[in-house]
């Protein structure tokens, strides 16, 4: 998990990669992505997925620099052996050959029927901020809370219904306002970025206090809780997971105190 | 398959039944099915699912009769002793409760962490005809056709990325400008709609003719081939298949002549 | 669920079929089934089952006729319409091709890398009584009972893991002396076959008096229990349920009272 | 991969950890592991499994060295931060409560219907080398060859039909006498170990020769091919492949050159 910063006028070269690649963007509105030929603009708060192997690049048409967080599985992929990259022919983005939402249609609705067999790869994908929120609140007062994490909710992958990608699950997760959670420990570690609210975390002996765009790590096995610190306001906290790969190997495990 | 009508000021009771529904809704503006909680206006292309066990009911507020065709895995489920009713407590339309569009965000975006496993029952859910038709397209030049079935779409569940629902797969197809498909045969019962179009259909040793709005039957093992009867315009058929079974349970066999 | 018989030095001629098919023997020694190119002795407590599309044929070597239970899925796939039928070439068994216990070898140990994926055809097996025995009596006294069930365990299918083939699960329940189960009832057919012991059942309104070598039903969703009719000896029931089509349907449903 | 040497009388005290282990065994007769209760004997081609979190521990009561090859997940699991271990009450072998072949009757029998779910941890097995060797004679003639691989069987898991462990494929590979296969590459590292003949294999640059008993690896993505030394010998080569994680995670790529 890293910032990355693109100016105004900067480019980045179309490419592809192994590693499959999330984008949290966290400020500045007017850039843009081109995945697989599908141009997509970054607002703050949108998730972008480049799938492992789908081309990218991107470019900063506005007046402001775009700020987003960078998630990889780049260091998992390294430690297989598995690291493969390729450039564009050109130095240069992509150029738009397919119309805005193509990818968002083809993961919602009908499909070629011999397209999607289990070892295909994914096509890219996006979730709009707007949406996300909107989601997240049509279940937020329905949802029993959960007494570790408060209320957790996953970006579930739009064309399997599974987590995010095969090796990471990005969750979005809501701290009612005053509420503070139970201890508990797993395997998998968890990065965190703040997205509004202030609060603090017990990590180990360790008490991180946050607030808005602020980030913070929870390393796999170590004993955590959470506590929104207004009495008044949600907190909200974006993450990255590796437990999709804990889950497939079969070395998930968890403690409550 | 069979077509239903819903006059101007009728209703259906709420209700819910172990048979999985689904509506493709062919003539007629103005009538709603409440799923869920969820009013869903159904409008000329649309598709509705009502899966196994979820509550659905129906009022038509429009001038007009509202057409659909119903397509039911009811057959099925008496066949194997599992047919199961309940209806709501008032002999009414269970009341709106939940907002427009809520099932689509449910299906498409931030989804509660642990509330999807794979024995749950599915959330009722819709695909408007505009979003399909604009999918369609999106792929219809980029697609290689298929010898036996011209360009073959598949209405994708949006929860698990699969077979529409459990038992049956919602299909469309279209057949490219005085394209004539080649013979073959395989297990699995079809029920096709024309949505577009006029053409015939070489069924064993029946040729059956067929323009917009007929329906017509291929019972499973006999031979069959289409062809679209205009040179100009493409022709598009709806169609109902029973295949997800007979994958699910290792009989699916195909062979071409 | 039928009884067959092979009268000493009749023979049935090898065919295949799209119903699978399984045979519980129960009476009489030295008959044999030929399942593709393998001569799979058949005696008083094995299960044979012959996969979708495998070759088989049986012979009666012995003095006495040999009576088995033939249990078939064939009335689902006439009811999908994917029967099919071949018959070998020639009017006679085919000849044994491969050596004693190949396909027990294959189903449990090394196999070819590249010949299993998960559409293939599965390849005949059959369970030995004597393992079947023994692996139930290692298991049954670190069982907790089933309070509906008593001791319910299943033939694994050995090549998947799973239900015994994708239509059928073959079971084998064992009610200790003097048990007595609860009430309840599900989606699924069962049929019964008494292995050892007796007793009785309560299905719907009837009372089923039991014992040695009888065989009873129960539809889908009667409510049911049962009873060990011993206070000192165990009884132990063979039973097919059609439960593994209606999980992979989702229409799997049970209540107790 | 490593060789681990238990000299007579020694005795390893049970424990458990999260890494799943392997041993194949080269060398000796006469030492067992007990797993999960059960006194499994080692003898030369053995392969047993020892699964995430079973209890297992060793003794050798021999008059000669056992010498076996130790293969684990270990690197994997702590690149996770998913290493938990725990050691048995006494120090000291778990006693034997089980009886012989007690899990090679559950991995290919009858078993408790609600004891299998999909994630529960798998029992402990093993393959013993006389069954490994009839197996793969049995299927040796009708198998068409791997251009890049010869004849290459797996070690399937008896409890799911699947990979060896969810971590590791083993495998064993028999070079026809005068065989040479072609150059490809891959994601996924494979160690092997020579249990029958001598040869060489091109890995990169290098031309590695071997005889019996020799290890030698290959690293992902390194071109390479094998060739039998013998005119008239088969070869044989057992090899350990992390290409399970590969599948799982999206990430298994060849290519032949």
């Amino acid at each position: 998990m890293a910032f990355q910063l693109l100016n105004p006028g900067e480019t980045v070269r179309s490419h592809r990669h192994t590693p499959t690649q999330m984008r949290f963007i966290v400020k500045g509105r007017g850039a843009y992505t081109t995945s697989e030929g599908e141009q997509m603009l970054m607002e703050p708060g949108d998730l972008l997925v480049q799938s492992n192997w789908s081309w990218h690049g991107s470019a900063n048409f506005a007046e402001e620099p775009v700020i987003w967080l960078d998630l990889q599985d780049r260091s998992l992929v390294n430690y297989l052996g598995a690291f493969m990259r390729e450039f564009w022919p050109e130095d240069a983005v992509q150029p738009t050959t397919r119309p805005e939402e193509y990818h968002r249609r083809l993961s919602s609705g009908v499909r070629p029927l011999k397209s999607m067999n289990p070892n295909d790869l994914l096509p890219p994908f996006q979730y709009k901020w707007q949406d996300t929120l909107r989601a997240l609140e049509d279940q937020l007062e329905s949802q029993n809370d959960d007494p570790y994490d408060g209320v957790l909710f996953e970006y579930s992958n739009p064309f399997t219904g599974g987590h995010t990608v095969p090796t990471m699950s990005a969750q979005i997760q809501v701290l009612r306002p005053g509420q503070t959670t139970l201890l508990h420990r797993h395997t998998g570690a968890t990065m965190h970025h703040v997205v509004e609210g202030q609060g603090s975390s017990t990590v180990g002996e360790e008490e991180l206090r946050w607030q808005e765009r602020d980030c913070f790590f929870i390393p796999a096995l170590q004993w955590h809780c959470h506590q929104n610190g207004s009495k008044d306001k949600r907190a909200m906290l974006f993450s990255i997971s590796d437990r999709p790969i804990l889950d497939a190997l079969g070395l998930y495990r968890e403690e409550g105190k």
